[in-house]
């Protein structure tokens, strides 16, 4: 079998059934028939427990898959680690082609753990008669529609509910089971307009692992971003040469948190899914290799996600050299912005003679512009106000100045959010110039923290990042930079 | 005149007057005034403007402060910078002790910039006739009593009017004028719970510098937390002097973020406050030897603030060695902390015996703890369940064990907030526990976005630390530790 053959199967399958579904809704078994139910599963759902009769959710328990009649693609286990292998050798038995198991208790727990990891090589055939994805994961997630459309909902195995969600170009490989769990309603609540098309929960990777996933993911067009966290590598040079691949795509870009790069960390990953993680030299080197994004958390590797996500969907151009203009209301701020943004490799250009003759005359004359890409706006402002022209026409001028030299290839901008202020810093006229250009252009948001919710809800809705960090901000930016640069250099 | 004696008079002045009032509600010189007004200032307030006749929020416009009968402590200046000299001079007449100048134009301009400052060391006798705060500046902030209390409201000369604070034991002193305006408001909103005594913005320092400041907080035992915002020292020997007295103190935290610590943010530095700022290496050498906390962005600074405030104000013991257990119901979190844990100089220590045993009996056999302080709570709560315990019990019972270890000096615990969920993570127990222990204990929050800022309003009120980064989490313990070896190592 084609291994995207399989992936597929995963992913798309027309039937599915829950061994060990349950009528008990604090059961995980019960919470993944819902998440499949809820969400509009499309393909046959069966619920399955030897111990229980008649319906749950409106549907036949049955007793075991071998009382199912019509063809079986894929199984959901939610039962206790011992009880497998005998169910397993029934779906072996019913032509069942891929087994999701959620349990835990195998390699991560010793010996006892190995011994029904060494039973289910058997059953499987060594994984030739059915493949595995786990155990010990939160199970797969497609989303084919927004939670609050019409055609919401895919195909949802976590034993979590999702309620909330929306479709995107954004593909999640994990060995952590939060990422298709707590975490993941976590980005949903947080980014609502953030977009994910799968989520694969990989566990303890007993057959399949990251390299068939993100194998199938580097030939979907849809998928543009490939998030993951890995306690291990299955095999590094086989993740390097896909990851290679990914450079020759235009628009792919593999985003990695690796687990387990110190001692206490690899402690960790061993009870967690048995991974013997590789300590932080060999994944740097691995991840160089690959020329891949490393985010050192979960936080990071989302905000990455999400600016890379949103870059690719409205079809901005990536920097090449790192020249940035910043345009700032306050000193304060903008000196360490210009600190961080030196620190993390990117420039400030200094301004070509005509940029700055148009600059000059926007500004009052006791207060000149900076002759480097660093504009504090104020006096541009507070000269407009003074004889009667709209401040939103000097940002537009100032913006449209900058974005067409062509040593500044994106742009921060400090807004300030208030309710007081709200017409003065209406940001409508700001996403119309943002839109426009295909240059990033990156928002550090202050004021009222509700306001800047408010603001950082409105430019999500036009993809356009905001932050309340000046870090984050512009460490998101050189993300950028890297990524366009690996590309380069193949 | 002491030093002392000045900044006192400057933070309590029994009588001020604004220099630049209007009653235009657009205008800085409105807006300090209704600042003063609308937070209850207690003495003695003056509308000064040469253009103005009548009233202006129920006060009688001055033509001058000559014009004033009774002793005027304070002025604070809202007048375009060229207009400054004469009425200084006026000021020097009337006896007026402080003027805190907000206007800007001065030696961050250049040569005209230069002359207004000359002129003002003429007038002012070198300083010794009036003391000066600023120019470029945001004026000084008193805070008495919390905005939703009877007794609300201080001294207030920002031209941003404040409505929301809360009276603490943080003091900031900053070039920046944006912590006394638009961050300051962030900050209030960000974290309704936290207090604030004193916000000093001292712009151009071209007299009062950090120096004043930090000597007076140092000797007011109120004050817990110094965060602070240079461009430059005006003195690193009396800035490393002032900061080790803070070391003889054992109440006393100094943060620090440094701009113009690169050729780039050392221009914008110029052009802001005319700061010749030192670069990083100067920087870090003078940071090392003051003993302080340097925060690489404002976000970081107020983190930091917001820890070492809440340590104080529940009496904590910070770590001295760096032992620290964590708590967490997700592998890969737990992972990516342990890894975190220990890249920031933490450890994770072997449990003693004792310890280890007790936590044996909660967890089942199946699945036993670590034997490092690192608890996956998940089992033991599984187990609980199972026999008929609330799962609060268990917790409880963890928490004490994990705390009564010598080694353990703090916990980092990962909390799920949901509102599926909000019976089984009641946080009130866990609140109760904290706040019987000395040690510090941190959480690290996921799930649902609203859930997680209610959980973080909860622990807010207890003054609970809580991230919803691993990484700040790790690194804000990581303080704690550092500042109290600093102390140890005189």
């Amino acid at each position: 079998m084609k291994v995207n053959n399989i992936i597929d199967t995963f992913l798309n399958p027309k039937s599915v059934a829950v061994i060990g579904a349950s009528k008990n809704p604090l059961k995980g078994g019960h919470r993944i028939l819902k998440n499949l139910i809820a969400n509009n599963f499309k393909g046959d759902i069966y619920p399955v427990n030897i111990n229980s009769t008649g319906k749950v959710l409106g549907l036949e328990f049955k007793k075991s898959v071998l009382d199912i009649e019509n063809d079986l693609d894929v199984v959901v286990f939610y039962v206790p680690n011992q009880s497998i292998p005998t169910i397993l050798e029934e779906c072996v038995q019913k032509g069942v082609k891929g087994a999701i198991i959620e349990a835990s208790g195998f390699e991560e727990v010793g010996n006892k753990g190995l011994e029904l990891r060494d039973q289910i090589v058997d059953i499987t055939e060594n994984f030739s008669k059915i493949r595995i994805v786990g155990p010990n994961c939160m199970g797969l997630t497609r989303i084919d529609g927004d939670s609050d459309n019409e055609d919401k909902g895919g195909f949802f195995t976590s034993f979590l509910v999702f309620n909330e969600y929306k479709r995107g170009n954004i593909a999640i490989i994990s060995q952590s089971g939060m990422l298709n769990g707590g975490y993941f309603t976590h980005l949903v609540t947080k980014y609502p307009y953030l977009g994910f098309r799968y989520i694969c929960t990989i566990g303890n990777k007993m057959d399949l692992s990251e390299l068939e996933f993100l194998d199938y993911f580097l030939s979907d067009p849809e998928i543009k971003v490939i998030a993951m966290y890995l306690e291990s590598f299955k095999d590094p040079r086989k993740f390097i040469k896909l990851c290679e691949k990914a450079k020759d795509l235009q628009n792919k870009t593999i985003i990695l948190t690796k687990g387990g790069l110190t001692s206490q960390g690899q402690k960790s990953t061993i009870s967690h899914t048995a991974s013997l993680s590789e300590n932080s030299k060999l994944t740097e080197a691995t991840i160089k290799q690959s020329g891949i994004i490393q985010a050192r958390n979960f936080y990071d590797l989302f905000e990455f996600a999400r600016t890379f996500s949103w870059m690719y969907a409205t079809n901005k151009t990536l920097p090449k050299h790192g020249g940035v203009a910043q345009i700032f209301g306050s000193g304060g701020a903008g000196t360490i912005s210009a600190d961080l943004t030196m620190q993390y490799g990117l420039k400030l250009p200094l301004f070509k003679e005509e940029t700055y003759s148009v600059l000059v005359d926007l500004f009052p004359e006791w207060m000149p512009p900076n002759k480097f890409a660093f504009v504090d706006i104020w006096p541009a402002l507070e000269k407009a106000m003074t004889i009667g022209i709209n401040p939103g026409d000097i940002i537009r001028k100032v913006y449209a100045t900058l974005l067409e030299e062509p040593e500044i290839e994106g742009i921060f901008n400090m807004l300030f959010c208030s309710k007081q202020f709200r017409v003065v810093n209406d940001v409508n006229y700001l996403i119309d110039i943002i839109s426009t250009y295909p240059k990033p252009v990156f928002l550090f948001l202050v004021g009222e923290y509700d306001e800047v919710r408010l603001v950082t809800q409105q430019l999500s809705k036009h993809s356009i990042p905001s932050f309340s960090n000046l870090e984050d901000m512009v460490k998101n930016f050189r993300i950028l930079l890297q990524d366009s640069n690996k590309k380069l250099i193949k």
